[in-house]
């Protein structure tokens, strides 16, 4: 099997090189919510934190985005931080701004450096996808693409296709979460990061969602998912475990698959 | 998804209807060593012991083995025993005694009434399958009729026929165990019981073999498979995980799956 490749920050990989790497979300909505959930989390150590934005109510003014990204940085204690503007149609929250006022926020967390990965997905204006990649590259910013799906799970030539989008568009992370409707769409999944990660030289980070898709969160990594996301205070997506039991559960898995 | 159907003695499912129930193998070569087998397991409390015969050097007697049984039985306090002399084509021992012998060995144990489940290759000759179904069954014993592959994972159609000549032959659950070559065969064996299960109303066992296909032991019964083997003081096979391990694992899956 071909070596499931990390995910790096100027050059080098994420988690001192754990596979997967764990990432939490924050999902508060003014800053000291924030840095409450920080404090609650940084104890349990997660290589990322992901800032769900779509959820921090001041979103549409952007000093206050990078005051409060500096302000999770420094309560971090060095865990990097991934800035995400969940879309709503993507299962994010509905914002009172409109896309030009997200545009605008990603290009100022960007160029002030405050946070060390962006998300952006694949489904946004092709002009917009353009300038946030041409604008992280340019601060060192890694950027992730992504597909989400909550409804359910798209036929393998779909999935395919949105690992070779990210791809072609020079993400620096291909990001696929999809909803089984049932057990085998969970297969399907795992099937197709497996074949992205031999089509891409590229880090990948997927999933199968809700309940029965939880089982993806656990070896995911085997088929070629760089990270894994866990609850560290909250939950930002169905099917989520907390990050000690997942811990404890990747723990076996490593053992039983790599004999370490 | 459908339900997984669980493996009953009797009429009463095993391991109080656990899913899966978890299997621990005996493979000693004296009763001596066997009872200090069951001794370190016992505390551990696995679901079913599969006495692995093949391993016993006194298999063709079998005023022995009946004994022996009726020794594990004593000291196993309540747990059952699965009988498998496991073929040597299939990754078992070099036997010393012809078929016949083996035959007349497992209706010994079964008119002694001795274990409670025995396993049978469906790669034997067909008038022993037939004989031996008969005579479990007149005695209450229920019967795996299994197939196993160490060296590779066959094609989906294969494995489908695995499971139906089990389900034909009126075996009470069917057996199949592969070695995957690679990652997306573990997703293969998954795929094929997920199907097994909806088309056949037979309790199932499956599993990958190895350091990749052991993430199938943990999560396997989601696709329908009633049983996962793991050590409980010696390994019978390739990628089998420490029970404590095991069951450290299915805890976080049967959680995220199930919720519970």
């Amino acid at each position: 099997m071909k070596e499931t490749k990390l995910i790096q920050i100027q050059g080098q990989p994420l988690g001192n090189g754990a596979l997967p790497i764990i990432i939490t979300p924050l999902v508060g909505k003014t800053t000291a919510a924030i840095l409450d959930e920080v404090a609650a989390i940084i104890p349990k150590q997660p290589d990322l934190l992901e800032w769900r934005i779509d959820f921090f109510e001041a979103i549409g003014d952007s000093k206050a985005v990078v005051e409060t990204a500096l302000a999770i940085r420094q309560a971090a204690k060095g865990i990097p931080v991934l800035l995400t503007r969940r879309n709503a149609t993507e299962g994010g929250q509905p914002l009172s701004i409109a896309e030009p006022a997200v545009i605008a926020m990603y290009v100022a967390a960007c160029e002030a450096k405050c946070v060390e990965l962006i998300d952006y997905e694949l489904s946004n204006a092709p002009e917009d996808l353009a300038l946030l990649r041409k604008v992280s590259k340019a601060n060192g910013i890694a950027m992730i693409m992504s597909y989400h799906n909550f409804q359910m799970t798209p036929d393998a030539a779909t999935l395919d296709e949105k690992f070779a989008a990210a791809a072609k568009l020079g993400a620096d992370v291909g990001k696929v979460a999809v909803m089984p409707q049932n057990e085998r769409d969970v297969l399907d999944l795992l099937a197709a990061t497996s074949r992205a990660r031999d089509a891409f030289d590229m880090p990948l980070i997927s999933m199968s969602m809700g309940g029965i898709g939880s089982i993806s969160r656990i070896m995911g990594w085997v088929y070629g998912s760089a990270a894994t996301f866990a609850v560290g205070k909250s939950s930002s997506a169905p099917g989520q475990i907390a990050i000690e039991d997942l811990r404890a559960a990747l723990a076996v898995v490593r053992q039983g698959v790599l004999g370490k």
